[in-house]
């Protein structure tokens, strides 16, 4: 099975566990509603490709590890994009879940798909207790507070902002439970990967503080212009579009760089490439082409 | 230590743990606000009285075990709360939490908190893993989809309501939780304690209709007559004042005669007829009496 109807195939396990029996049938739907269509899936890319670099001895775990991902990322979309924070009407291009389902069933949505995280790493346990401890010490830091994507979305409330932190938590966090726990699903020790994971986290901030300042809605599938209607930090603000640009294609060097030592390393390394291909939005490459 | 003071301590560990580091201030402090003053803390109280029937040799663990039940708790009552469930002004004396921080810090601390819940079992692990993969598996089912509080609070949301599902979700899922984490804490099989979870989550179920019914908001420290006003499915609409108070002391029989063999049951059958006390409304009494 190639990575992503491994990916597809586990996330779809994970929601049918939270359909089963006399589920209430509206919340049930939404969850499917708030995974689907899958968008890229990068989290979960890299959590398996990490994995398969690692050397995936345990195949489900790495499923079980990218599915946690994945949706608790989903669950920070339906959360992020309520009326009390981003009040946003259309995800991935459908209405979003409070928009579909309101206001109740998209919190319950969230917080089911935080709990579905866990679950899903408790049920890999059986194949190996130990890393699944430590799977879920993970993803239990890059969620909550005071290292995870909640800390990070609490900075907005705050007066005075520590950006490093704020950033590395915002966005850094979730990548960094990709790269850690795709090596702890194959049996390595998660500290040495978690440089990757904050630079691939870091250069998806640069690319995305990008397309809110180029792109029109329709391109980046969400309102445009954001950070500055919101006073938000963003890098290009900071640097300016062409320091911005400038920082994306540092940060992935560095991000290449930090691979540690492992059987596909190449591979990847090659990955990175593709995903940094993917970053740069068309109207930065003509800025950078200028 | 006595139980009181182990739930408290546990509980202030946890909390502090979400405040460490680089923490956002404002959701740092929430995450104590939402917390304390505790209420009665019946779930983690249940919970170790069950642990210590049942032996207690892994206290670590059920202290574990007592803090997640009443985090995932407060993050239930701090979502409940907000404007798009029950709009509530006041909780425990004080206001609620997205009154004192605003509704983004609120939905955060729910989220933090439900992460934490997770967090305190993985933490606790290295007494024993497979005890701790065990409760991080019952406090999932009871928090989330299908079975959990995630699920009782979405039946509120259909327009055809299957009741049982509803209370035992809505209620019952963290009585439930409480028992059978006392249990496995302490080495003991899950299942033989469902019943007793689910029957004391049925009594607190009939009592909080009654209070719904015939106290005031002062005395139950929230807006009184909710179910009239939400049109909820209530034990009192459905059998009246009398009805209802004799379908507590029924489900409480119940509940002491379903306690399993264990070094602790008379203790144990005891905690349960003191619960029952506390439940009574006092104008209840008075009909009773009548």
């Amino acid at each position: 099975m190639d990575i992503s109807a491994r990916i597809e195939s586990a996330i779809q396990q994970a929601i049918a566990e939270g359909q089963a029996g006399s589920a209430p049938p509206r919340l049930a739907q939404a969850l499917d509603y708030a995974v689907t269509p899958g968008g890229a899936r990068i989290r979960p890319t890299i959590c398996l490709h990490v994995a398969l670099a690692c050397g995936d001895d345990q195949p489900a775990l790495a499923d079980a590890a990218a599915t946690a991902v994945e949706l608790i990322h989903c669950a920070s979309l339906v959360h992020d994009d309520m009326p009390c924070f981003d009040n946003a009407d259309i995800r991935r291009g459908k209405p979003t879940v409070h928009k579909a389902y309101g206001e109740p069933l998209a919190l319950l949505t969230g917080d089911s798909l935080i709990v579905a995280g866990f679950e899903v790493l408790a049920r890999a346990a059986q194949h190996d207790p130990a890393r699944a401890i430590e799977l879920i010490k993970i993803i239990g830091t890059r969620t909550g507070m005071p290292y995870g994507i909640c800390a990070g979305q609490g900075w907005e409330s705050e007066d005075q902002v520590d950006l490093s932190a704020y950033h590395q938590a915002k966005t850094g966090a979730l990548f960094i439970a990709a790269t850690q726990m795709g090596a702890v699903a194959a049996g390595q020790a998660a500290e040495p990967w978690q440089e990757l994971g904050a630079r691939i986290g870091e250069a998806f901030q640069v690319a995305d503080d990008l397309k809110d300042a180029l792109c029109d809605a329709e391109t980046i599938g969400k309102p445009a212009g954001q950070d500055e209607v919101n006073h938000r930090p963003s890098a290009v603000t900071e640097l300016g579009v062409e320091g911005a640009i400038q920082r994306l294609k540092d940060v992935l060097s560095g991000a290449i760089e930090s691979i540690p030592p492992c059987p596909g390393e190449a591979a990847l390394a090659q990955m990175v490439r593709k995903t940094a291909e993917r970053l740069m939005p068309a109207s930065a490459s003509v800025h950078a082409a200028e």
